[in-house]
């Protein structure tokens, strides 16, 4: 770590910006797709077109899966506020949290984990123990298999790009079946989460790609929301289906819990 | 303003804080409601205890009205990302804009353009040329009036609060009701911009107020989504009231719009 | 917990807004102060005079502290959106986290669990096995003491209203010292959280009443910042303290960690 | 629009996820970069590859600009906080408003408004008429002239993408100038608006591609943040540049403006 405080992105001049020791307008506008700027732009190097690809098709898993609870937010929002549109995107990624995309980095650390060696039957155990579900398994809706994680490894084994991570993730996976007594699908983000590590993104900054992919798939909601707007249609459904119940029974301590 | 930039708000030194010139320790803590410091915190002077209660009365009434589409953002965010409870009530707050609360900040002012001495008459032909309505006037459920509205002007009558600005919203609505040939109410946040306005409040940081309302009644809303969670049933209701319907009709252009 | 999907705060008819049971415009409005009402929304019933009092001086305990990270976030969210004034007061409060002044619901649980019978000698070595600091215990500036927290205590003394949690955090606070060999402050938000305790708020809720709090004290900087506005001032500050210091070196194998 | 509510954009089923009529496992993972998908999802379209290269280049001009004040947020957010990245890439995000880049949206409109005929000379009188400045001209330090405009400009010419708008866009440059008596620069913001627009991005939902590119550079400012955190420094340097002032004098009306 540097003695004084300092960052390595990006300085301005007047005539250009410079990111990453390389000059905007004369090295990146132009050479580069978004993907690949972003990966310079986080990581401080350019991936190889394979691992582009394999980062490509994660950011497009996590781009869009309907109206989810962060979709509805931001769509909510955004009728409620239409000229800060971005508020609306805000308030829809806030969504991205430890229960749904937000369990890519949980899972990327147990990942971490395994590489170095530690024994899956281990880390299954810890998670019964302390009744955590195991990150990047198990899916409401996609079962018994949850459709992205075989298309994220195919694309990862084509590439070259599979590695130490996604290799763990098979074996824990083998893992939690056992301990289960039945099968449990790694979910998309269990399977971004293993391509990701492979392709050299640390843990602890893997939700910042789910992020970026969701902001784009938020973006696209909002723009449907300008033009066939259903926020009305969802407010109304909502308090038709949580009726007021009336005043709660009090808890006899005078607590309510 | 200050030749040299500064702030007049608080300093912390070990052993107190000062807040605009008072102890925090020895001259606030004890000696203030929330909503006198809230009032000398903003506004630099504590109000007068009969406008405090006008202040409270209008905290009072922007706190709670159900499930709306703030509450019901600031619920989804919450069961997503049950561990940053500041993230729900954020993507709550966010939907106060131009379209719910965010409007008590045009409505005062107008009030203040009356109270300056222009004539609501043009005020309402304003909005009605450029086709906007007249902020703090109708409520689609509160018809024919809302019911806050007479018992906010009552109380800032009763503590002798009522003033230019409540005098001049009464004007406006009547000059509205003649233009529009029907009456229309005005509504709480038009009352509140009234109240607001006559103990001193800027129109500029009014929404200021609004949010620390409704700040309190989202919190209320999340501690019943920790004890009775209702996201899931938010979420089915919003699916099923808006189903997909397959691919739109491109526009001949290639555009979408 | 209902079989069914409801709500019990609130519901709208054409005339009224029934809140908990109680009509709005006819049982609360000029009946309660803001503080009151917020106890109603959130735990469902109106404490005694004395605990308001008590509550009221916890918010202002926590509203103002100068230009926190918090502030700063909300000034300079303000200056660059001044049109969407809910997204500073949004973005200064996604900063009441981990480590500020969400501490609260950390150290309130704590103090559950020694109201339950738990040895505080346990709690501490917990912590100091796990490298993490006790909730509620030290602060940078506020040596040898937080001077909000003895007026805190005193007042629920005086009021009547201290009971077991802050019994709690002064037998903590005293395994705290022998652990270390050397005196830590109970700090203001751990203060709070024993008084908000005894008052009968739940750990889980309590970062709320720290939310409302100080999104009142960031409605009073964003007014400042409408006034005299520093923004420029901090983000020319910023960028001369943090320059950019070139192209890191890369790791070895590739990665950037 | 369809008479009942629907949504266009995306269908999930337990064994595939439809976007758009397309089945993501089958037809578009793999297949496209998060470019062509993000146009896709938003516009309903994937633009041509030259199209794609132009917007490629527009987010990379948009991604990175050093210390803006939506870093900053963003870096004292979570470092407040860093339970929750996603709530410190919202503070950021909250920051591009109506004064830096979500001014595109603005500038798109004018460009929309001189491609159907108006005069550019009344678009900038109406501009100096009401003091506002005209979106998508001048910055503070890109003087005498924005590098990334004529970069972006070029690119979109040798792809044969740059049509009426970035032709626009130059006219209202030259009557810019003319009004002024001086050349102010066309910003990148400008270039944008004008490029995407010609690629079919309608003003509306421009500011979502712009934020799409601001999430991608707040990632990776809190990954450096994760590793050499400058947060300390930053606030540091912000509570010396603007030191507590003591009281401000009060207005004589007892009002505080």
């Amino acid at each position: 770590m540097s003695a004084s405080p300092t960052t390595h992105i990006a300085q301005s001049t007047p005539d250009d910006i410079v990111i990453r020791g390389k000059s905007l307008c004369h090295e990146l506008l132009g050479q580069m797709t978004f993907t690949q700027m972003m990966c310079f732009q986080v990581l401080g190097r350019v991936p190889a077109p394979s691992q582009v690809a394999v980062v490509d098709a994660c950011l497009l898993a996590l781009m869009e899966h309907g109206l989810t609870p962060s979709v509805l937010a931001a769509r909510l929002v955004y009728s409620s506020a239409p000229e800060a549109l971005q508020a609306a995107v805000s308030a829809g990624l806030l969504g991205v949290g430890s229960r749904f995309v937000g369990t890519v980095e949980g899972c990327a650390a147990l990942l971490d984990r395994m590489v170095a060696g530690e024994d899956p039957v281990r880390i299954v155990e810890e998670h019964r123990a302390s009744k955590r579900s195991v990150p990047g398994f198990g899916h409401p809706l996609h079962k018994p298999d949850d459709p992205r994680t075989p298309r994220l490894f195919e694309l990862a084994r084509e590439r070259g790009v599979a590695g130490p991570h996604v290799a763990a993730i098979e074996t824990l996976s083998a893992a939690v079946d056992r301990a289960l007594g039945k099968h449990l699908t790694i979910n998309a983000t269990g399977a971004v989460a293993a391509c990701l590590r492979d392709v050299g993104v640390p843990a602890e900054i893997m939700r910042g790609f789910a992020l970026v992919a969701r902001c784009a798939g938020l973006v696209g909601h909002i723009h449907e929301e300008q033009q066939h707007p259903v926020m009305t249609t969802i407010w109304e459904a909502a308090e038709e289906a949580v009726p007021y119940g009336g005043v709660a029974a009090q808890h006899p301590k005078g607590e309510n819990r």
